[in-house]
């Protein structure tokens, strides 16, 4: 089960970094919905190697194909399957020799026991190719039962110690910068530290910012269901993530309740959420990040990822051989020096796939009309 | 499912926090254990209201009642259901006025249509009585396959703005301080303020950290499956968690990889992982926190988890009545100013929770013997 | 995982025989449901032991006691836990002395490698108290939603070698007759059939069928989630269940497709299924039995479940003892001789499971109103 | 969640009967398993339309391709992925014009909505394309945990009116007759019959009969993970399935416990279950079908799976039109007059899986060494 997600809108996903293919199946899209399957490609070209001077130069086409699930551009109510050959695998370049400090090929060996040969396998981040897919379709249904106001989105906050602050950018100022950091000078600072940083043969980490705008007020379930133990368990299982907030998050545990709290007043229509008595409320500042109890608001949905620096770099390291014996590491291999502005649309694409599920446990698997 | 956690070691939590009585049905403790009811209680007795000046004055016993899956004081493999009967609930203190700024009442209204007159419900911290009891059955599961190297713990790290650095404390000395931090001096600190802000009648958040020590290595399931994820929703399913780190978390997300990367040595039996040579290795500092792809390494689990302030606050606050008219409020009933020192027994039984259920889903659910 | 049904609305199933008590919790109830718990007493009350001369001796009140997710007298949404008390439980009768053929004792030590000393632990059919409670919350469930015309109802077609046949009966010709089987005379067959073989301290098996009419069409999930499929491993859970047939069954195996296909022909707007061009549609006959490929038509849901006669008897048969040696029994304790009467409530309980879960899966979780 | 099947070893099905592909994916298989794709094939062959002048003359060569989880053939531990492209799919013999009595197009068009046209879909027995490569992946697991002693093995027991009667056949006797019947016989009757019905236009059911030999004792869960309940699930999960019996079923109804208990006897050491005490223990006949309590005795695991003629018949019916207008249909396409031989392999796929989920239930995902 460790391979699928979600529960009503549940994905599985499959493929080694340098096997035949990665691939996802989709299991739990209503029937019904007009998919649009070049969104679907225009997600992963995002995310695609090669498609910028600051990432890796593997040329993965990552051309999707659809196996299953739609016929007359309407999905069927069945599994959506979607394949992506690799095209460019060179296992070669990964010969089990030493390991690498801080790259899970050390932990799955010692979970597995054996050496893949196969130059990350699961642990690559080349399987969020996967993710990427099925968020793309889970977008798709979040549009098509909640309408166009529904936005999901993300951008690079941070790179090394180069930092930005942006409170409610617009997708198109994000993806204008070759970084996915919507405030220019701040992605001019990131985009010279990366170059810089590249040149040296070492890797930076940095953080991402997402939001969900958009959101109806009453999703989430309460205590293991909540909105925000989902998308932490999203967002961690993106590789090399190893932080998450929520809202105010480690900032908001230096603050007094009374500076924490958002203050309620009413709201139109529409604009957060309902009361039992039909009266719409809203908050005033958004501390909250748009969950309170892990249930949404009707504020913007607001969190970050922590992202470590990349673990393969070319500067020599200390290490062991198979047999357990010291030695000193310079790696091969075609690798980023920061994931951070292609983990951009992973990070929308879990988001997607959370919220998805969870309006479709409310709403249920009945086809859209 | 919401209420499920865990997937062959699955708990099942019920009762609201002013209803009859709280409880947990454990599915998948393999037969064959000693349980030792005295432990639940002991766990139960530490996160109890009431038992020190600086929590909340509701008096509960918290007596544990086994109602099943135990016969002669082994485990029968069959559910063990743990009941904890409320006995001072006082709904009538939360009767539905004023919508409390910052607290869930509101979210779980905007999910169900429903005010509950029943003082948070499923929202309320009360609810986790259910996860530290079963908890502390996953605890005593865990040193029964590891043995008793194994040990999870957990203290107060920062409490406001009052900060402690700890690197690898004994459970007595967390024990010893009234607001569960390690650190003579920094305890002092902490309770100072959450005495000067329980008199203001305001709030404060927080950092917890925990550890896990002795944990084998190659636990963990990629991809959905990583120990790291699990843990994070665990977290942030606890109330008012709203950040979680791995490691070296956000502070890694700032330096290279060089600086990050823990670098790999030859190690004594049994210390660290076995390689598939049988060789063994362990790394040189633990930035990854003893994950690496979510898979543990044989070094200390080791992660944070920030708290916001308590919502509810003796303080005036703009909100809305029942109407969704702009009011005034200062709360009134029995909270704490500050959860941080009663939510590390809390933290301690997710992390059990998560272990155990990765534990078994390794080594199955087949009888000890 | 074992202990739990459903996937949506989920139970969790917990207690001994001869522990201290039986409990559900049921997981996924929707929020605002007037909740009748005199109707889960009723059910209970028709599933009683001691209610009739057919059946065990052992006095047992079975009085249920709601323990969460209820508050004045609406479902809140959260877990609704139902706790039965066990006041007549006698273990030492069941003192482990040699084993009885055709018992799951047997069985339950080769699992655990444990001789419960409890008088058949989670083996016995007492542990369906938990299911009967359980589905009497579902049936109101699917009142809500469907309205009073869905009817769930089962009764005794044969036992031992006594047969009946039923087409439609109302639940009163059911519930007049002392072994449930709406047709007077055989009933008296029955009746007159289990007297003597109770006197003789022998058992009999049957056949119970069962009738949801009122389902509405559509519902069922190809190809896991067919509703045959789930009805089956729903009736297979009861104890003693040995064989089960969804429509024509056994019988249209030996048809010609010809025969056993039931034609098509307009209905009434209400009435079966509605085509996606409007029009509704039902079948003349129904070997189907509401069910094609696992997804409901609107016509009657029908199905059989068979029994084995009960293992305990008071006759001397061959087995082993404690040390593996030969030896002859004959059994101790109060056990039925014939099952069946008793059977009737737990197969209706399991199918309303079984159709509420599709139901909400269709639906979703949100609130009624 | 409708298209996936087990708890830990897990498969995902996708894939219309006349789309691009069918496929299956397979998560919780362990590592360190030498995995013979040859096998995969054999399966695939043996459920392969086209191979016998008695099945459809749709004529698909069912190459399987693995698209992951295998290096070097050794299972990874990751998820296995299967693929089966359509080759002769001829979408347009399926336009969608008059509803087909007993046929699931009807039923798929009530719960979604539309009339798809693509034959069938997911209610095409085709899709257990999917289930055939699982089910061969599960065996490989279940003999390299188990031992080559383990068999399951299924054959024809009645087509129509035509009955065998075999008590323990050899999968060779089977696998030598045209309709998989081990009684040579019985076969030529049941051969003939099927071919004077094909001519006929009609169609026949029928009933198979399955066996699993050699499973450990101790397997199985009580309550809901029953294996007489998964089992009966995994059959009728199958197309044109209608019933299901364990051991004596439907039969063992109609006797009293005198006669259907399987008195018990010592055992030699590996034959049947050990007991607590470390005695082995069998039973003197097997009406229990290996399953007491739905937990393995170490006897053979015996049942049968009952199936309705096939409802594509092209004999003249009554049916209705788009509109839900009275007609007359004489159907088209290419069908099988009996599923029952091709079903064979089916059986025994979805048994292996439910065994092998069963059996790392029990031993966890820990790899093979």
């Amino acid at each position: 089960m460790a391979n699928s997600s979600g529960s009503l809108f549940r994905i599985t996903s499959f493929g080694e970094s340098h096997g035949p293919a990665l691939g996802v199946v989709i299991d739990g899209c209503p029937a019904g919905l007009r998919l649009d399957l070049s969104r679907v490609q225009e997600e992963l070209d995002r995310r695609r190697p090669g498609a910028s001077p600051l990432s890796s130069t593997r040329k993965e086409p990552d051309r999707v194909e659809l196996l299953s699930g739609v016929d007359g551009g309407l999905t069927l109510g069945s599994p959506i399957a979607l394949l992506v050959r690799n095209l460019d695998a060179r296992p070669a370049d990964y010969e089990p020799g030493l390991y690498r400090p801080g790259h899970a090929d050390l932990s799955h060996e010692l979970r597995t026991g054996q050496r893949p040969g196969s130059g990350g396998g699961r642990a690559s981040a080349r399987e969020t190719v996967a993710r990427v897919a099925a968020g793309a379709v889970a977008r798709q249904v979040l549009e098509a039962l909640v309408g166009p106001s529904l936005e999901i989105l993300a951008w690079v906050e941070q790179v090394g110690e180069e930092r930005a602050a942006c409170r409610r950018p617009a997708r198109q100022e994000i993806e204008q910068s070759p970084v996915r950091c919507p405030q220019p000078e701040a992605s001019a600072r990131m985009e010279a530290r990366i170059r810089a940083v590249r040149a040296e043969g070492d890797s930076l980490g940095g953080v991402i910012r997402g939001q969900a705008r958009g959101v109806p007020a009453g999703l989430g379930q309460p205590v293991f269901g909540k909105i925000e133990a989902e998308l932490a368990a999203a967002m961690l299982s993106i590789p090399a993530a190893k932080g998450f907030e929520s809202g105010s998050g480690y900032a908001g545990a230096a603050r007094r309740g009374s500076e924490n709290n958002d203050p309620l007043e009413p709201a139109a229509a529409g604009e957060g959420g309902q009361l039992s008595s039909g009266a719409w409320v809203r908050s005033r500042g958004n501390h909250a990040g748009g969950l309170l109890g892990g249930i949404s608001t009707g504020m913007d949905i607001d969190w970050t990822v922590a992202f470590k620096p990349v673990s393969t770099i070319f500067l020599e390291q200390d290490t062991v051989d198979a047999a357990g014996q010291p030695a000193r590491l310079r790696a091969r291999g075609r690798h980023d020096p920061c994931v951070l502005p292609r983990a951009v649309p992973i990070v929308e694409a879990m988001a997607a796939l959370v919220l998805c599920d969870q309006l479709l446990r409310a709403r249920g698997l009945r086809p859209l009309r």
